[in-house]
C-alpha cells in the first residue's frame, strides 16, 4: 500500500499521517511507503514516510509525484479561507490550479488510484433551510467556497471519466484546533474550549444562541481514513459527501467544557460582542442533514462531550 | 450603449443580434454599437455591428476586446456537449479556461459591465424528484454539464467581489431548433417537429412517454435580453438561475405539431426506437419548478403549440 499525502505538513495532514504509521494498514494491506508533500518540511514518524518539499502547482512536479502512482492519494492541499479572499490569484492558483494539475497528471499515468480530497462546508451560502439535505444546492458566499465547489466537480466529472476514483468530503468546522489563537472569525469556537483548559481567558464574540456543527480531528481524520476504504460503488455518480458534525449552541459547548473540565474553566470565557464577527459568523451553516454519509458509514463524534475529551487526550496529554 | 456578444456566430447569437438590432435599445438606452466575437465569421446585421474573429482563450485577446469595457456582455461562447465530451481537453479550454480569460480582464479593465452568461441544465445529473426545484444541487453527469457549473462558480463568486455584475441563465433545450439533423441525442426533440413541417420524414428513437422541458430560440433570446436588463439587486448572491420551459412528452409535441399542422404532418413521424439515445435521453431531467426566474419576470413560451408557431413565423416564413 502506497499513500501520498499533499498539505501534509498541516495539522490535519500531520494527524492523518500519525494515524496511518499508528495503524499500519490501510484497505487491509501493510502500508510500505507513505509520501509526504507540502511547500514546508514535514515531520517524519517512521522510516515509511518520505519527505517532498515542493509545489504541486509547479511545471512538471505533480507528474513526477505519481512515479510511480500511488494506492491512495489523500489531497489536502490548500489556502485557507481568509488567505483566499484577500489573494483571489493565490486561492485560484492553489485550491484550482494545483488540484486541477494534479487531477490532470493522473489522466496521463498508470492506474486509477482512490482520491480523498478534503472539501468543506464552504461549499454552502446563505440563507438555509434547518437543517441542510444532501441535495442542497452549492452557492459560496466566499472565494475559498467557490475554489472548493469547482474542485468538486472536476473530481466528480474525472472520477466519471476513469481517471482516478476519488470521494471529496466536506468538513465542518474542526473543534477543538489545537495551537495558539488565530486571526480566522471561526477561532474562538476553538478558542473558547482550548484557552480555558490551560487555564486562560478566553473572548466569546458572539451570542451563546450561535448554533455550528463541529468535528474533533480525530474524526476528521478517521472520515478520511474511511474515505480511502469505503467501497466506492455504494457512492454511485455523486462523488461529494457532506461530513457529519455535532450541531450545538455555543451555550451548549460551554456547558460541555463545565462538564468536563469543571465551572471554574467554564468561568473563563469572556463576552465581548463583536458584530463584525457576528455578522461574519450568522451566514454561516448551523446544521446539516448527513443521512448519506451517516449510511455510507462515516462516525460522527459522540458529543461536544466526547469533541473535548478526544482533544484532551490526542493534543493535551497524548499517551 | 455598448454590447458585445461571444459566440455570436452560433444560432442563439445571430438570433439575439437580430433583436437587439430591431429593438435598437437596451436597458434604455439606444444601442450605438454591437461587437460580434466569434472564431469564424459572423454576418452583420447593420452598421452598429462589428465583426471580430478572434478566440478569447487566446493570449491577451480578451483584454483587447474590453477597450473599452461594454455595458452588457453576453458570453454565448462554447463548445458543445458532444464535443465537449470527445474533446476534453477543447472543452475545458473554451468552456473553463475562455471563461475565465474573459471574466479575469474584467478584473483588470475599468467599469463593471452586466455579464449574461448561458449555462445549461446539463448542471443537472439524474436522480431527480419531479419537479426539480431552484434550490437543487448540481451534479453533472457530462463534462460539458462540468464546465457550465465550474462557469456559474466563478461567475457567482467574481459578482460578488465586483468584478461584473452578472447573471447565469440556465437554458433547457432549444426546440424548434432550424436548420438540418445533427448527431446529438437530443437532436430528435426539433427533428420530429422541423422534418414533418417541410413533408420530410423524422425518426423518432424513444417512446411518446418520454417527458422534456423546451424553449423555443425566441424566448431563449427573451431571456438573454432579460437578464440583461433586470435589477440584479432582486438576485441576491445566487446569481444563476434555472429558466423556465415548456414541459411536455413527445406525445404531447406530436399532438401539437398535428394541431398546428395538421394529422399529415404528424404521420411522418417515424418510431425506431434506439436503445442507446433512450438510455441516455433517460438520464436527462424532465421537469423544472423555476418559480425564482418566473418572480423575476424571465417569461416563457405559453404552450408546445406556441414554440411550433413561433419556429414557422421566425424560421420558416419570415416577415
Amino acid at each position: 500500500m502506497h499513500v501520498l499525502i499533499t498539505g501534509a505538513a498541516g495539522m490535519l495532514g500531520r494527524k492523518l499521517t500519525r494515524r496511518l504509521v499508528d495503524v499500519g494498514t490501510l484497505r487491509g494491506s501493510p502500508i510500505d511507503r507513505i509520501d509526504l508533500i507540502d511547500i514546508v518540511e514535514t515531520p517524519i514518524e517512521n522510516s515509511t514516510c518520505f519527505t517532498h518539499v515542493t509545489d504541486i502547482c509547479g511545471p512538471g512536479v505533480a507528474t513526477e509525484l505519481l512515479r510511480p502512482v500511488p494506492d491512495v492519494i489523500f489531497h489536502l492541499a490548500g489556502v485557507v479561507s481568509g488567505e483566499a479572499e484577500a489573494d483571489f490569484d493565490k486561492g485560484m492558483a492553489v485550491n484550482v490550479d494545483g488540484t486541477r494539475a494534479l487531477f490532470d497528471a493522473l489522466r496521463f499515468a498508470e492506474g486509477s488510484p482512490r482520491v480523498v480530497f478534503t472539501s468543506s462546508i464552504a461549499v454552502f451560502g446563505a440563507p438555509f433551510p434547518d437543517p441542510i439535505p444532501d441535495d442542497f444546492h452549492l452557492t459560496p458566499l466566499t472565494s475559498y467556497g467557490m475554489e472548493k465547489m469547482v474542485a468538486e466537480a472536476l473530481l466528480a466529472d474525472y472520477t466519471r471519466r476513469g481517471v482516478f476514483d476519488g470521494v471529496g468530503i466536506r468538513l465542518p468546522t474542526i473543534s477543538v484546533r489545537p495551537g495558539t489563537p488565530n486571526a480566522a472569525a471561526s477561532g474562538f469556537f476553538s478558542g473558547i474550549i482550548r484557552e480555558p483548559l490551560v487555564g486562560a481567558q478566553a473572548v466569546l464574540p458572539v451570542s451563546r444562541n450561535v448554533r455550528h456543527s463541529h468535528a474533533s480531528p480525530r474524526s476528521a481524520v478517521g472520515y478520511m481514513v474511511h474515505a480511502a476504504e469505503l467501497d466506492s460503488a455504494a457512492l454511485g455518480s455523486r462523488r461529494n459527501l457532506t461530513m457529519p458534525g455535532v450541531s450545538v449552541t455555543v451555550g451548549e459547548q460551554i456547558d460541555a467544557l463545565a462538564r468536563v473540565a469543571g465551572p471554574d474553566a467554564a468561568s473563563l470565557i469572556v463576552e465581548a460582542p463583536d458584530p463584525v464577527i457576528a455578522d461574519i459568523v450568522g451566514g454561516w451553516p448551523e446544521r446539516f442533514d448527513t443521512q448519506r454519509a451517516l449510511d455510507l458509514g462515516f462516525t460522527p463524534d459522540e458529543s461536544y462531550d466526547a469533541i473535548i475529551r478526544a482533544y484532551l487526550e490526542d493534543d493535551v496529554a497524548p499517551s
